[in-house]
């Protein structure tokens, strides 16, 4: 039987995923340094203290944690959450889900009718473009500067949307640290992209991996904070926090806050496609946040990345040429560089596996047809302090 | 915002959970002996053993299995099941999913466009129709007897179809230790299902959560090895295996087998939902494969279950009036049982309530349109003996 000619339209649609190729083609050159990926330092797991809290989940709330748990997930493990947030918010504005993606898809699949328009910033993470391509989300995006996106911008796709008769039904961004733009929004252009979307009626999904882990400058407010506190508005932003970045992306947990009704729905589609999340992840993360380990272990993390991104700046400084640009993070694990019009990221990343070095080629992180060419992202949380020098110094004599 | 006038069309759709709301409405009564949910007995879970290996899993292979995984799960775990199966079977024959319903919602995303037909039988497991509700997939029930669906019917049901010209993507069946049915499929209607559904390429994806519980008699061999063996036919079953019956449903790990390019398409939809299953979940399955842990732990769960069927049983045919009749499972967890036909089930519901003692009316299990009203489901693997006894008792006063 030849099951290809019954693929469903989406399906057939698909395309492999371009990064695992690109990453599969430099899988076997030797020495390699890899700036390529978006894996957190495997030195920040903490595997010691998770082996016992599994251990003793497990053994004393076995009958609990390896039975069919709740859809909206572990209510232990949202009771700890609101806690460690400090937010006043009731347990039905939360939901678990399998991971950041999942409860994004979660929220599209609640939303968005093939051929609707979904807002994003341009670049954006490519994970969560691909998400919308499964929903056959009509994905139209808008640029930013270095502190965030451009309202004028914004203002004009919307304005030209709707004169077109399109249906937007939401706006997707990443504020701090962006992936994989390196940027945070300012403050102001926050309290500007609220008041935008609460004026048009433009629900705003805040993907926030990444917040928890600045290395330097103070802490800016969520636009999920922003909105329910300056703004007295409870379901304009639905965040969704992922443990992927501060504990370990193999457990799988990550949440969302929002709408009681909205987060109802998503919790309605995790009933249909995954039941409930894994309940011993979910305990672990409970017992985590509950014997107080969670800050003492992010603030490790931050003192770890600290010098990988100095020394990825002080090399990038050191190398360069004048004609390339880049931005400075003040936190996550990805910053993202701007070379000469006239330099084409997609060729250059073949001349550097050459060199045994890796990125990301910029194009991948644009929408289909609005991609642009001469933008790359770095990562700077795998590659140790060593092989960041040469690897930032390989990469420089390919554009000098 | 009030965002429920820009839910999708399958959101709005949406009904809550007949089933939740059927048992959170006797949620409150006090000794109230349940044969409803399709929970297994706690005491079934081998948690020691698990805690322990939780903890090695985590301590030694932390940085391995709390990083992201590969979409298609754990190569590790694929080892170890196609090892413990004893199938000649490549890798890319196998995915893991975050529980069965998970890797059957990929199966339907592959293949279902809205207003696709997708067949399965009549009763049929729920989560199953909500899953293919949320595929927005036409459902066509055909009915089975004690030896499996009724060949005459799906050969009508599939000619009548076509003439109409209707798509058929696939036919979804549960052969062994029916849910809620309580039947097998005998020998001979597996050839023959596997025969007709070859003749009119109908693909097959056969649901088993329960077929190593078994009780009494001769295992049988499942459609998908018959199909491989007997058939010589690699493509056209797709099985999917769920560890929540026979390890715990918490740890949400489940596995799916079929034709290599279909389960690369599914794995492509888990990637974009989900990225990954759990790992550390994948890698506590896959060593408690490998220390030869899992034999031994099913067959304690088939002596744990045993006496409780037999007392269902004879109970039954102690208390029940001659007008009622029943399915006589040799494993699983649920019987099927048949009331006069002027009597509903739906009503009865709430009679037993009052009694104290619940099950699930039959008419959950169908279609919306096609249901039938005399029927009811009994799960026999979460209360006690002495329970099922009281129970029956009282379900029988009500139908004297």
């Amino acid at each position: 039987m030849n099951h290809s000619k019954s693929f469903s339209r989406v399906t057939m649609g698909m395309k492999s995923s371009l990064i695992r190729e690109l990453v599969a083609s430099t899988k076997n050159i030797p020495g390699l340094i890899s700036f390529a990926g978006g894996f957190p330092s495997p030195k920040t797991f903490p595997a010691q203290q998770l082996a016992e809290i599994f251990r003793e989940v497990v053994k004393n709330e076995g009958q609990d944690v390896l039975q069919y748990g709740a859809s909206e997930g572990d209510s232990l493990l949202k009771e700890q959450l609101l806690k460690w947030e400090g937010l006043d918010l009731s347990q039905d504005e939360m939901m678990i889900s399998v991971g950041a993606t999942n409860a994004l898809y979660y929220y599209g699949k609640t939303l968005v009718d093939p051929g609707d328009v979904v807002l994003c910033e341009a670049p954006t993470f490519l994970g969560s473009l691909v998400a919308f391509d499964a929903l056959e989300a009509d994905c139209q995006s808008v640029p930013f500067d270095d502190d965030g996106i451009l309202m004028a911008e914004i203002e004009a796709k919307v304005r030209s949307l709707r004169l077109r008769g399109k249906n937007i039904k939401f706006i997707y961004v990443i504020p701090d640290f962006h992936n994989p733009g390196g940027i945070s929004y300012s403050l102001q252009r926050r309290r500007e992209l609220i008041r935008f979307c609460l004026d048009n009626e433009i629900p705003i999904v805040e993907d926030n991996p990444y917040s928890r882990l600045r290395y330097s400058g103070e802490p800016l407010p969520t636009l999920f904070s922003l909105a329910r506190g300056e703004f007295g508005d409870t379901s304009l932003v639905t965040e969704i926090v992922s443990f992927s970045k501060i504990l370990g992306p193999g457990m799988r947990v990550a949440f969302a806050k929002g709408d009681k009704e909205l987060i109802g729905k998503m919790v309605s589609w995790q009933q249909k496609i995954n039941i409930t999340p894994d309940c011993v992840a979910q305990r672990a993360v409970a017992r985590f946040l509950e014997k107080g380990l969670m800050d003492p272990h992010i603030a490790s993390i931050r003192a770890f990345y600290t010098p990988y991104l100095q020394k990825m700046l002080s090399d990038l400084e050191r190398y360069m040429p004048e004609s390339v640009t880049w931005t400075k993070p003040q936190g996550g694990i990805f910053l993202w560089m701007t070379l000469p019009e006239n330099v084409n990221a997609d060729e250059l990343f073949h001349a550097a596996a050459q060199r045994q070095v890796s990125f990301i080629p910029g194009s991948k992180f644009y929408p289909q047809g609005q991609e642009r060419y001469n933008k790359l992202r770095l990562n700077f949380s795998f590659a140790t302090p060593q092989q960041i020098e040469t690897g930032i110094r390989r990469l420089a004599e390919l554009l000098v």
